[in-house]
């Protein structure tokens, strides 16, 4: 498969660039940065350092793309320390950002390979409706769309009612979810029930003593820290990579529903939730449409499988 | 236990009534009128109706309340056919509602026996979001408030994103949640899990062949029937009844949890949506605070049971 | 004429109060206090000290009302001092409150004598809505509805774009607004146009040395330092009793239009903002009727001499 | 002067163009579409016939960009008949649109030539939010932003509260005032006071008996007859017109004052409100800072006089 990640690369958006670049039969063709975790800059070094542990130095390119969002003022993530890497302290990669803005890069490469290129976004979506209101063509032209953000049961991470990408970008989200792509979501509710590795997992990742499983290691040093701290056992959720898996073999996708999403951008208490309708329900409003796919529920232990496989590479 | 009930009464609005008045120990004291389901005038017949269904004519007073939401417009319910009693055709009742108005009545009451009256709000909170602030101590004094309202998961009955109660007066709902009251929800959430009557169970009441049943069968025949038609199979759900049978027999709520309730008055897409979030969840947002309990689960079983016990009286 | 005054008495409020009781042909029925300015009971007490430096101590009853707004967080007002009376520090006044709650004071008088009583609302409009919302005929019951409140060209005193007296109940206000009362309005712009004394005026009437004039002194000292400090000269505003001195005696109105006000209570940057539009535009929006009419000029020497006057006896 | 003007080319705008093609000194570098009044394409057409109207067929590229807001629903403005020409019929112009995206081309020649170039603004902000989002560093390499927009006093055309142009992209409209461009705005509230020619000015325009006193003779039809019809008198608004006018010659600027500039993006009856307000005011919000210069009165007879000799010619 073809494949292109819009990415605000801190933590485990690392991981899911990983099992792209070390799965076969997945070529990452392009990398853009995103606004979302942490500082702009120092996304863009992770992905190029996360190229390089990949071994795929200067094969595959890095965009950088809006440095903030539409309207809201950007804040930065939590959970990922500083930079983002727990403070992994790679070495700087020797391949550098291209100089075409990721937005052109976006559209220049979907459109010059109508249905054949999906597309994952793990970030906030700045990027994509920047994009597609500039080329309102890739919507259809762009073969499938995997988003991850959003909750479907409104509980969110970054307010009570909000998930951290949809939350940083709420503009940029209903834009992307209007504008006629195929999407599937991967959502924050989906990541609390499907994506976590528990302690058992940890270690058999760790035991691999690859260079990637000791990439992963160093880089999912704070999450795991933090989730000692504050539930007793060392744990680590993937929601980006959780999507990236998906995207990449469909099968381990459990349940899925057709829906109708908008996500607010007014509301008191409610910026940046997403409603993720039923049909039915979206039906009473004749405005609404179905306009995603809902990923429901997800094969963890197969998951696993797939990420243990990528970094024993 | 003594109770209070306010109401926008039709279909299953009566039956909780009827539960209320039919169980050995509860005290129905007064039914408040509030606007919702259909006419405001025909609400109150349909009250009036009940009690004399249920052999206490005269006994238990009815007060008029607000015929309006607080600013929203108002707009009548589906579901209820146009008396909201599926064309009954009830007698009218001889006794008739009293002078004073709900507001004074739910103040003068429960000011007067402080700790000993609980309420159920089985309809649009206008009355009570009146009542609190014109007399903020009914807070305290209330017992324990029961509101039959909102959702915890996000997906609503009336708009995709809110259910009826909440939808109809937003700024209402608010008010009362942030008044201070020890509540208690039963959502609609709530009602898709465990109020609702399949085939077998409705044909047993229908054959206990008692007036109450038999006023039972007639003011459910449209639900039945739209049931019926829309899912091809005969089923009636009960919001309303089952938040009584919570109130009466708190034993039969089999989870529950403490969450932090508010209600978004604004939004493009979520007014009258209500977050119900848990603590840990709200504790991100430093003004937010328990302010009540959802019930996650009853036991349908044993609601089906007092409703039956009910009816055959 | 028979009048009722709706107050947050703070400074300028006892001003409109003297007025209204000192000119002949006028009859304060009676003072309701509604949530606003400074401490509510702290309010309460002004307006009977107010009363008591009338000279009508028993003669004008005064009834509490809302503590605080239906849905916003209360704040005081600035500009007024700790007292709102500029640190007077009057004596405790002899006539206590009433007992009847200001909304049933409110429903009881209006519906008492239809179509005689005029009503100043120079306060949030806490009270009026709640009254209006228990009992909808006082709306054409009440001869004339003199509201202080909003702005007809944006430009705001406590936000940007919104005025105090709507600010702090924007939601009420609505209420008030679509409730089918026959109003004029007396906004904020007007204040700034016409209802400013300069320091020759003032000194006009401290130089009148009677009782009134001394409590006038007295009561407006704050705001007098406050101009003096900011715009480098001694002048005094006067919003509430130029709406008073309007009611009084309408001839003193230079300029009316007729308009369609609606109030903002969700928004960004403009929650509390009113729009008080010409009917042609509000002719646009088919759900727009004028519902109120508008001062955009008064005499500001006309009202002074009514001022002089009232506090020449 | 060297200038790009971004329009939704119809009526006045293609005079604003012709104003800036014909007087001397000014160099029309580019003309960029956005979405707004009428169909996109035909804006385009409309654009190029002007160009070919003044003679400069081939010499002012014109640029195609966003064909429709950020968020908001594109609905066509009224006032200009189908083709936005008042039916003018112009033959269609041999020079084509080129190739390059319209944000692509303001973002190219901006940064080519810092601080040389100044923009008018005469459409919604799609084109320009889009442009600066992508890529920030404009804001500062624009020597100057004129913006048609808006109103100064809350009274709008479209809405009651909105101006079209704010109205149809409020979002972008916010992003272009939060952007850090040195702008000054031109707004509805003074196309009302000083924009207006009546109808000996437009009798006089008329009597010139040139192309373009013919040009604009036909392509002012609609506006023409719609004023007669509604106000009994031929007159004819030119809010755009004006705008270039004021970039052209500032000193037909009569009176100007900075200001905070917000657009309301929420809001139930403020959608595309702008907020702008004098400094003073919004330095009670901290976050507010002067980021616009407000004109608020205009030369109207020196306007006329430049319109005159550019049609002249
Ligand atoms: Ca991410
Ligand atoms: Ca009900
Ligand atoms: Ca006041
Ligand atoms: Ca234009």
């Amino acid at each position: 498969m073809r494949l292109i990640i819009d990415t605000d690369t801190a933590g485990d958006d690392c991981f899911s660039l990983l099992l792209a670049m070390k799965t076969p039969g997945v070529t990452l063709e392009a990398v853009t940065i995103c606004n979302g975790n942490v500082d702009f800059d120092q996304q863009a070094e992770n992905a190029l350092a996360t190229i390089e542990a990949a071994g795929l130095s200067g094969q595959v390119p890095v965009y950088l793309g809006a440095r903030k969002p539409l309207l809201a003022e950007w804040e930065p993530a939590q959970m990922h320390g500083a930079d983002g890497m727990s403070g992994a302290n790679l070495p700087r990669a020797r391949q550098r950002p291209e100089d075409q803005h990721a937005v052109d890069a976006l559209i220049e490469r979907i459109m010059a390979a109508p249905g054949e290129i999906e597309m994952i976004a793990q970030a906030p979506l700045t990027n994509l409706a920047l994009a597609v209101t500039k080329e309102p063509r890739i919507a259809k032209a762009l073969k499938h769309l995997w988003i991850m953000g959003g909750t479907d049961n409104s509980v969110g991470n970054v307010t009570p009612c909000a998930e951290f990408n949809f939350y940083v970008d709420p503009e940029a989200a209903e834009i992307v979810f209007r504008a006629g792509f195929d999407i599937t979501v991967s959502t924050w509710t989906l990541t609390m029930r499907a994506s976590t590795f528990d302690a058992d997992q940890l270690a058999r990742l760790d035991a691999l003593e690859t260079p990637l499983s000791e990439f992963y290691r160093k880089v999912s040093d704070t999450p795991r820290k933090v989730a000692l701290e504050r539930y007793g056992r060392v744990i680590c959720t993937h929601p980006d990579t959780l999507t990236c898996a998906c995207a990449i073999d469909p099968s381990i996708i459990r349940a899925a529903r057709p829906a109708v999403v908008r996500i607010e951008t007014a509301g008191k208490i409610t910026r940046g939730f997403s409603a993720m309708h039923p049909a039915k329900l979206g039906a009473r409003w004749p405005e609404y449409h179905d306009n995603a796919r809902i990923i429901e529920d997800a094969d963890n232990t197969a998951f696993f499988a797939m990420l243990e496989r990528a970094f024993s590479a």
